[in-house]
């Protein structure tokens, strides 16, 4: 009966490992001890960086009391934070802090007379009474004070055992492993999603750049982004796509790029007011492959250098650089030359007036099979409802 | 005494949590298991997913044997691991393997008249001899076998009790565990790593496309990106450099894109054959601020494009686009300009032939203080040693 509590705390504190989300981690930790150790309440004050306060993550209790989490919150003031963080207010050698304790040291004869730890203990007794905290347990990472561990009374109003409290101890400081490899986990996890970010933002600052030298297209890549987008979703809802999130990201990235080969056409051509010479219209052509030529030294981009390659393919295999056919063009190239086109149509030309969507989207929908691909445009005109 | 091994090796479980590297990680547990255990040797044999095998990974004794890690291999094949994947070979309930038991089991009559069984189990003890493991325990993550510990015999001869099992099959788990842990981690490190090498290829890739447009400066940003870094880490040794590793890293983005804005330059300026006239000057220098631009919606790169933006001031205050001077002046700009300058001075340009790397370094030198800030050429000359 003695070690009852034990053998399920110890396997809570193995999950611990596998959690990488703090409060998830808390949550978990705080359950098992109210649970086993059969205390009113138990919480964690965990240190905020960003804040430099400690919060009561999570307070709960089977029966009793339930402090709302991130209602109390700590300085490096306070007598709790200070109690474990200076060790001159330990009067006893353990790592642990029980208020009966500090009771009985406050009426001994010196710390009477000492106004300083008078005053402290004091208020130390004050804000345990405020929360209603009969025991606590400082959770270091080294000499870092990574939180603070609280507890109620227990249900049987017995005190805890020296046994429970060294026990106790050892799961702080199990704890306190867990809380930072959760935190090396959350900074790790928080660093990819910012690079990830920062790379989708500068190539689509660097596109838009690129393309505000063809003064004819302003918008066109942002535009057309968007519309593969949507004719991606729809297609999902048609077709199996393998390993969508690559797919999506891949698309999205080609999207954002599939133009950049028009920095090697010269402005005068693509600012041409009156129609291209064949001469001209074979430049032109060539921006598929130039942008191929610019990011061929990427290894990571394969997928997206080959949707690039082909997007200005033709699904009866009348299109460039190559005559692909069917489904021998990436489905990603397929994509984006209808929105690509869609876009292109309605928008104005020195040389022509804009389509109006109606007509741009019967103009798709007659090359369906054609020059695009059947599925794609199938998506493409579910994309918009209610003929809009 | 019964339980004096345990402390230790519970103290080298819970250590395995911030442990992010599975190699170290097994070297610890398996030195604190013979160190504690006291048998002749321990390994452990890892599952490695791109070879489909498990490798051992680590073997070693206090005396006796030692087996080279990374030498045997063990395919799906083998007897040892279809042991553990196959529960249809497990004659026992535990979810340890004793050759011993093996042995006996071998002995029955059912399993003597059993070929499939008898071969099985020939070929099982076969192996188990030859890399001399007495005991093996599975490493089960949830259903995956990640891997199989396995042990040598005891230095005192003695069998393992049933105690030592139990409690070598409960550090299993913890290593299956910890093993998980590390491998996420480094899973999601390399994939920070790769992210972050697409950023700089990609910015790099584009950066040099741009720099196409201007048939005059081929190679030029690879060459500053190149003597910045340089420069920098010459500066670094004569004055501090707060935060170096960001300072480096922004340094290397600025550098790669300090002339992005060159972008918003008509052609005909930057490929003008002749010298440019006053209204033409005033676009060039405009490219500052159009790389600003470019990049303003990156809130990350907030260092960045004010390193940018500043590449042309002059430590006198006579450059642009703002006239800044000295201290003002961002250090990552200070280099830039230095690297470019140098870089401009000893290539050809249509209205002048280059001037030798002697003339250029003087030409700096004699700028010092005016043109470029001090301490940055003092780094700048300190790049090329006895002269060169």
């Amino acid at each position: 009966m003695r070690i009852s509590y034990r053998k399920e705390l110890e396997k809570a504190a193995r999950q611990m490992i596998l959690i990488h989300r703090t409060d998830t981690l808390i949550k978990l930790i705080i359950r098992a001890v109210i649970r086993n150790l059969r205390v009113t309440h138990a919480g964690i004050f965990l240190y905020q960086k960003d804040k430099k306060v400690y919060v009561l993550t999570i307070s709960k209790g089977k029966e009793g009391i339930k402090i709302p989490s991130g209602l109390v919150r700590l300085s490096f003031d306070s007598p709790l934070i200070r109690y474990f963080l200076d060790s001159s207010y330990r009067l006893d050698k353990s790592n642990y802090l029980i208020l009966e304790n500090v009771k009985r040291w406050l009426k001994r004869g010196k710390i009477k007379k000492n106004k300083i730890y008078k005053d402290f203990f004091k208020q130390l007794i004050y804000l345990l009474s405020l929360i209603k905290v009969k025991v606590a347990l400082p959770i270091f990472f080294h000499d870092e004070l990574l939180g603070v561990f609280v507890l109620g009374e227990k249900l049987s109003k017995k005190k805890f055992s020296s046994d429970e409290l060294a026990f106790l101890s050892i799961l702080s400081s199990d704890v306190a492993m867990a809380i930072r490899n959760a935190s090396l986990f959350e900074d790790l996890r928080l660093q990819l999603e910012r690079n990830q970010k920062l790379f989708l933002q500068t190539i689509s600052a660097l596109a838009q750049a690129i393309e505000a030298k063809d003064k004819y297209t302003i918008g066109h890549t942002e535009r057309v982004v968007d519309l593969s987008l949507k004719i991606a979703h729809q297609l999902k809802r048609i077709r199996r796509i393998k390993d969508w999130d690559r797919f999506e990201h891949n698309l999205k990235i080609a999207a954002l790029l599939h133009d950049i080969g028009k920095i090697g056409v010269p402005e005068t051509i693509l600012n041409k007011p009156t129609s291209l010479n064949e001469k001209e219209w074979e430049f032109i052509k060539r921006h598929p492959l130039i942008g191929v030529e610019i990011l061929s030294p990427i290894k990571d981009l394969g997928k997206v250098i080959e949707a690039i390659k082909y997007h200005h393919e033709r699904f009866d295999g009348k299109g460039y650089p190559e005559g692909l056919k069917e489904r021998k063009i990436p489905l990603i190239s397929a994509i984006i030359a209808v929105a690509d086109a869609y876009d292109a149509m309605t928008s104005d030309r020195p040389y022509r007036k804009a389509l109006s969507p109606q007509e741009a989207k019967s103009e798709i929908k007659k090359n369906k099979g054609l020059q695009f691909h059947p599925q794609v445009v199938d998506a493409f005109l579910k994309v918009f409802p209610n003929g809009k």
